[in-house]
């Protein structure tokens, strides 16, 4: 929890009110838990300021993030806050436990990415969670180089948050913001499964 | 992100269904973000399994966790989900810049824990958030050895979350869960303040 006082002030010609809107690339990764987790509680966040969210799930399973999926929704429809948009293409990018080979997943991966693109270069959400999307940058399923370029040259004031363990070194250096969830103690290791309510 | 598979099969007499449904103590410490962050993203999950929550927010200043209230409180009173109990007492428990003494701010926090005592026994919610607890337990406003007694013996499948920095040595002992958020960057260090939408 900082405490709101950067420990220089920065000679780099922005006021601090630009400072504040600059926008921020965060990355979470780390083997522990909360990485997806405090990505979607910071777009509860950015929906209560009324910012327009994408979501674009890269996860493992489709009935992954079905309670995050229900719980933007609900925010989304409310008309409280921003408006909120999943993109996960019916089945897509969820490659792991469903037919396909991993040309057709690499190919998912790929069409996601070039979605975001398409969504940056028109400037359509204030947030992006791109939740997994570590592992088809670590998969080459996605050029890092293009990703990298693309996230530092992105107009505007979009913030974009990136989630999963084995995040490539050039995307950390271009972060602004990184945390590492690092496990020390987790119910698996006393022989404990995932819990409804808990893992999903 | 675990792959469901425990390293181990515990000798604890206990069915796999009777180990999912254990009540857990998760505590997420550091001094990285994303600590409160990824406990209200847990908070969406519980609510998206019809469970009963209750908050307790033991935070700094008044006008924090602003946007998690907002959500939660749209969330609970949708009707999709579980119902949200936000616990502030009005000002309440939130210590710094504002009026009253070191004394009066202690006995906040010890009625906070007086009350979240009380719901643990009468098995009031299905998940506990205790948002940035771990300060009135570093600071002696509340008794540790009481805090930890307490969690082991509650009754009952209540999942309690805590948040805050330096958690305190026995406490993690007694967690089940423990997720340090380690700061690799933050953007504070190049001298931003922050941001809107992104720290509230």
């Amino acid at each position: 929890m900082p405490q709101g006082k950067p420990s220089h002030v920065p000679d780099d010609g922005l006021t601090t009110r630009q400072r504040r809107a600059r926008p921020l690339l965060i990355v979470h990764t780390g083997v522990g838990k909360g990485k997806s987790t405090a990505a979607f509680g910071l777009a509860t966040r950015a929906w209560a300021q009324g910012w327009e969210i994408g979501v674009f799930q890269f996860v493992k399973s489709a009935k992954w993030r079905i309670g995050e999926e229900k719980a933007l929704r609900v925010l989304g429809e409310s008309g409280e806050g921003g408006a909120v948009t999943w993109n996960k293409m019916g089945e897509g990018w969820s490659w792991i436990q469903r037919p396909g080979t991993e040309a057709d997943h690499a190919a998912d991966a790929a069409e996601g990415w070039a979605q975001i693109k398409r969504d940056l270069a028109v400037e359509r959400y204030r947030l992006y969670v791109l939740d997994e999307f570590t592992y088809p940058m670590k998969w080459g399923w996605v050029d890092v180089e293009d990703v990298v370029r693309t996230l530092r040259d992105r107009p505007g004031t979009q913030h974009v948050i990136i989630t999963g363990r084995d995040a490539d070194p050039r995307l950390l250096d271009a972060a602004d913001l990184v945390t590492d969830m690092t496990k020390v103690k987790h119910p698996m290791d006393a022989g404990q499964k995932g819990q409804r309510g808990i893992e999903w």
